[in-house]
């Protein structure tokens, strides 16, 4: 990087001039090709050099106005910890392939309808276009949203629920009302890596309770519940994420009755649950909205850009959080958004979009499955739905290493450690499948699994029940 | 209360039924008329009884579907505490009036412009219509920002820049990367109630500077940074609120000086920037986001319900900033919010729109007041720009008192105590001129001060230079 910088200093190096490919660089240099890759991408993310696509990095133009820098591209060297997935699927550009991000491809979208909800939104009260709204948010939607709770078996009143500015705001309200400093958390292990990444912000101690097929190890958690003490468990009960488990009903019964034993509050986040194919058992719906709460969104279902999340708890728990709604952004959700939200899911087609989603999934699950074996990958286990497999690589081979190969030809993956709060699942990965059509994709898979050689942590593995 | 909650539970008032009217129930049970009016809003809250305009209270129909229930109300015997005005300006419908709210009425927004970007999002691409959209925000509208910033005086790069779901949340999330539970964090008095209601959810000591007509109390500011060692001071350079005020450039170069000698950070809110006649000085200028960060939003010029805020700060905070912002909301905001936000930027209309705003509020400050005088109701100063009027009434009347008053024939006023951490406002009153044509308000009000009668707090209010 300096030897870069001091050529483009002392103008031995000129705005628009080529940049040494990457293997004469390294072997002038004496390093290996990455550390050169490394120190480019550094560069580039610093505004001083430019990478075009297949032709080589160039140095960028000389900047007099701060208008002229480009965007600040994602460190490709940050850790890989709870952020790095999020980073990278978010903000590298669309020529980058992404299976290893949370959501569908915007064809898999419900575009359409969300074209009429915009047409609409153009006619509608000039109010709606410029006012706050309410705090709770439209009603509506939360209207529509009871109904759709009542699916879920779930039976609540209109002031047990408030929209959010999206699921993750609705989770980060419910731990800035519930929990102080030095709190414990209990997590499943593994878990969605923005659970982590948000409870660092809390800065609560993380307790990771081992997944099983049929939800996390009860023995296990009714004993950190005992010895620990924690104030709060966040999961998704339907289709976790990432294992695209499902909760049994024993498993629930027995989580609610320690949970009570020790006044424990829970955290049921709903994000998937429309991706099931028939409703399995809620913590929510047993426990009647009273310890438990419950989280949802439709970022995975309906549009990620059109934003609104919603809370559904006791009535009294909801009365403070709008408060702290208010407090923290001022007022509920963006009506503009509430409104596509409602249109698109009062209109019809939603459970059209999602009964021919689910089947599509269904089919891409299967091939994909197929596909990674012959790569020697194997699925955990083959979830009821969604568009997640959570699967093992051969022995031997290292995701994280793997992942960070990937990204050097612009694939984004999800090595297991990201989702683990132990550590132990160095040997997993994370696929979204509706993500895994390109061919490239599966090329640069295959070259960045054979330069993957660090052994597996067995002993680690082992502990954490995967 | 409990008299018609039996009646009800009896059967002797059924769905449908008119209750007594307030003045003869008030009569047959002895009290007064308003103890009737808080009992039948508070049963209406509850979904016991509906009112209908101009008719009276009728008992609501039996409840078999949570579905059935009216949307809650806001409590009108809440505190008068920070929180009052927001819960109360945002939940009430809109036959409510609101002088005391803190935005424009719908038909002063730039209506036409916004149904044309919102008509032409209805176009976009799929992915902006689906996807989450990148972790610091759309790249143009930063870019159109930077500009607007330039025009500020305040010179920034692309990686300065991060937009945020509102303002208020830029301003939480520098509050959760700078504070910590009982830091000590200076703030004007009087000051936006809603910095009161956000600190108090970050669990610091909040201390108020004695506002002037140049700015804080430039002497008092400088004895609490050495005795208090504030963290942070949140405040509005131009169009200060409530007062309306503005920062003058030899108090700003000395508030300054004291901050940089007791490493204060400082938060100035831009929020009502663009409606000033001429560019006032900024903090975030002078010190060049150095220790001081720039926090704006299109609330309150071009909609509230499409919402987006933004934060420019060092780089290395922004990028803390932006994890921050993953972790606690995953990802930037609405890229639907923020493509309507930079359309109407771009639209070339937007200048003319302000122009034509800050012109016709100059005519309706003076209007109102010149009305406001005839009620005995003196402004402390005339504002340059904006549409709050910052005032004290005739002496012997009490704020709270006439904004409890006139909350019970439906207006929303905003009593100076919200503003105000030493609570020494209770003489002053803030009022919207933008909301104020209608004539039943001017009634209402007439009544209210009529009504009201505690006298004063002299002591308090020469104690905090008002």
């Amino acid at each position: 990087m300096s030897a870069i910088r001091a050529k483009i200093a002392g103008r031995a190096l000129a705005a628009g001039d080529r940049l040494p490919s990457i293997r004469s660089l390294a072997a002038s240099m004496g390093v290996s090709p990455s550390t050169v890759v490394e120190a480019y991408d550094r560069l580039a993310a610093e505004g001083q050099i430019r990478a075009r696509r297949g032709s080589g990095f160039y140095v960028a133009p000389t900047v007099t106005s701060p208008l002229a820098l480009s965007e600040v591209e994602p460190r490709r060297d940050r850790a890989v910890d709870p952020f790095w997935v999020s980073r990278q699927s978010l903000d590298t550009d669309a020529a980058v392939l992404k299976p290893g991000c949370g959501w569908l491809p915007p064809e898999w979208m419900p575009e359409a309808a969300l074209r009429r909800a915009v047409r609409a939104l153009a006619r509608a009260d000039e109010g709606l276009l410029t006012d706050y709204g309410s705090t709770r948010g439209a009603l509506v939607l939360r209207r529509l949203l009871l109904t759709r709770l009542a699916d879920d078996a779930i039976t609540a009143s209109i002031d047990q629920l408030m929209l959010t500015g999206s699921g993750t705001q609705g989770t980060d309200l419910v731990c800035r009302f519930l929990l102080r400093p030095g709190d414990t958390v209990l997590v499943d292990d593994p878990c969605y890596f923005n659970f982590r990444a948000l409870l660092r912000a809390h800065q609560v101690k993380i307790i990771g309770v081992p997944y099983t097929p049929s939800g996390p190890d009860v023995a296990r958690f009714e004993e950190v519940l005992a010895a620990d003490r924690p104030r709060l468990y966040i999961t998704n009960s339907a289709l976790h994420n990432p294992t695209g488990a499902t909760l049994s009903l024993p498993t629930a019964h027995r989580l609610l009755t320690a949970a009570a034993a020790h006044d424990l509050t829970i955290i049921e986040d709903d994000i998937f649950g429309d991706f099931e194919p028939e409703r399995s058992p809620r913590l929510a719906a047993l426990d009647g909205l009273n310890r438990v709460i419950r989280i949802g969104s439709f970022s995975k279902t309906l549009s990620a850009s059109v934003r609104c999340g919603y809370i559904a708890a006791r009535a009294d728990w909801i009365e403070h959080l709008v408060d702290l709604q208010v407090a923290t952004s001022f007022g509920g959700p963006s009506p503009v958004a509430t409104e596509i939200i409602a249109r698109v899911l009062a209109g019809g087609g939603y459970r059209k979009h999602m009964d021919e989603l689910r089947q599509k999934l269904t089919r891409t699950r299967r091939d994909v499955a197929r596909k990674l074996q012959t790569l020697g990958i194997e699925p955990w286990l083959m979830p009821r739905g969604g568009f997640f497999l959570w699967c093992r690589l051969a022995s031997g081979q290292d995701a994280t290493q793997v992942a960070r190969t990937a990204l050097e030809e612009d694939v984004v993956l999800a090595p297991g450690n990201v989702f683990s709060v132990s550590q132990t699942a160095s040997a997993f990965m994370r696929f979204n499948v509706a993500q895994m059509n390109d061919p490239r994709m599966w090329d640069v898979m295959r070259r960045a699994l054979k330069t993957a050689s660090e052994p597996i942590d067995r002993r680690g593995l082992r502990r954490s029940g995967l």
